[in-house]
């Protein structure tokens, strides 16, 4: 069976299984096998035939019961044993997911790889919340960045080049060093009254968000306990959050500054 | 029935309908009417009944039979008087949609809106041709920006920042000020051998690719004749861009690049 095999690398998006495309659902249901994470929600696991094998490959922060070597071993001899296997990823792979790397190795090894893209978090949060991430007058461009560092390890980005107030800065992963993020962005000229949500577990059932400052989010998201998966988007288009059915803790310095910039 | 109707601005996606959320499919099926645009392709317009109303607002690059201003009208009208109104765009309508926009308008006027996210045409582009957005080692961050300019004038950005040669820069409506682009990004130290993708008509089966860097692409791309619409991946991952089975052009000093980058 060598060879005949091939690996979708999918991404599932944020967690709410009516934002899977219409690619990923049907690849669901025709896999010989899964191979998922922790950021793939239950709910999309549930629409997979309850015959499907399954290998659970998740990561827990400070915690790696499966490493990417493993992963990557795993999926090249699952890809030549079996003829459809499906690489479930939360969010889009080649968005801090590591889809690089695992079709990297895949090629590498003459195993056929094919990516599915998928809703990453940043607009996926972005739309439940009603936050553009590009607005005409308020920001120019997004971007992208993680907040995960080793640990123990400062984070190592360019502070200067990414405070910048005509642009949406989404953090992925950004919770723990979130204080570094916020003081780091201070010191290089950006404001204080920054606009910052903060959405954890977005489009799920447990979805919390709050809607703070730059200068106050460390203490505030601390003091709301809010856990991985959290997002982060700093910037004016932040003060456009909705309110919605959902917990939300609305910071009024936040609120006054949209009506401020916005008017 | 004023003030019954619910607005959905959704996301379409980069063409291919595969890459709808099962969400946007449904709505589709579900609309009273739907409002569209030139980026949402045929084949996802034929998933809608054969007799729910359309109205076409698409806008062609120079000529702009529908103003945002009368769009916003028009999606307005049509809330206050159906239940169910679909506004569909291609991409996700928080990136460079001018989503923000609308749902701004509708609020401002007690319109009912729920944003649906889409699969961006970066993240759609970058899957097709097996391109990480980021990937350890050659792009710690992914910025989006518009090469978009009002005729006659160039275009205002943050060069200095923009060139970065750790972040994949993508750039949305960037074909016709390639030429300014690529001049200033090297203006300000980007190397002139930076991998450069573009991608016309990404996920339809129109798509084409040329491969090439960033001294050159301003003129390969002309020579090539691509039109609009066009991404631009300019960024170090883009020499990873793997063939398949489209038309592509592939400029060797690309992939020379990626094996001496990534060997």
């Amino acid at each position: 069976m060598s060879g005949v095999g091939r690996v979708y690398l999918v991404g599932a998006g944020p967690g709410d299984p009516d934002l899977l495309t219409l690619r990923a659902a049907r690849l669901l249901t025709q896999a010989d096998v899964i191979v998922y994470d922790r950021l793939v929600s239950d709910e999309i696991m549930a629409l997979a035939p309850p015959g499907t094998p399954r290998v659970f490959v998740g990561k827990e922060t400070g915690c790696h019961p499966v490493t990417q070597d493993r992963i990557n071993e795993i999926l090249r001899e699952l890809g030549t044993s079996h003829r459809h296997v499906l690489r479930l990823k939360g969010g889009d792979p080649f968005v801090f997911g590591r889809g690089g790397e695992e079709a990297e190795y895949l090629r590498a090894h003459g195993v056929t790889v094919e990516v599915v893209p998928g809703i990453t978090s940043a607009a996926a949060c972005a739309a439940a919340a009603g936050v553009p991430l590009t607005h005409r007058g308020l920001a120019r461009s997004v971007r992208f960045i993680t907040g995960h560092a080793r640990t123990g390890e400062a984070l190592d980005l360019d502070w200067a080049g990414l405070a910048d107030a005509d642009t949406t800065l989404v953090v992925y992963m950004g919770l723990a060093t979130l204080p570094q993020t916020s003081a780091a962005l201070m010191a290089h000229g950006l404001s204080p009254a920054t606009p910052v949500l903060a959405v954890e577990n977005g489009t799920t059932p447990r979805e919390r968000r709050l809607i703070t400052t730059l200068s106050r989010a460390a203490a505030e998201v601390a003091e709301a306990a809010f856990q991985a998966p959290t997002l982060l988007v700093i910037g004016r288009v932040a003060a456009l959050a909705q309110d919605a059915a959902l917990p939300m803790i609305h910071a009024e310095a936040a609120c006054r500054l949209a009506v401020a910039a916005h008017g």
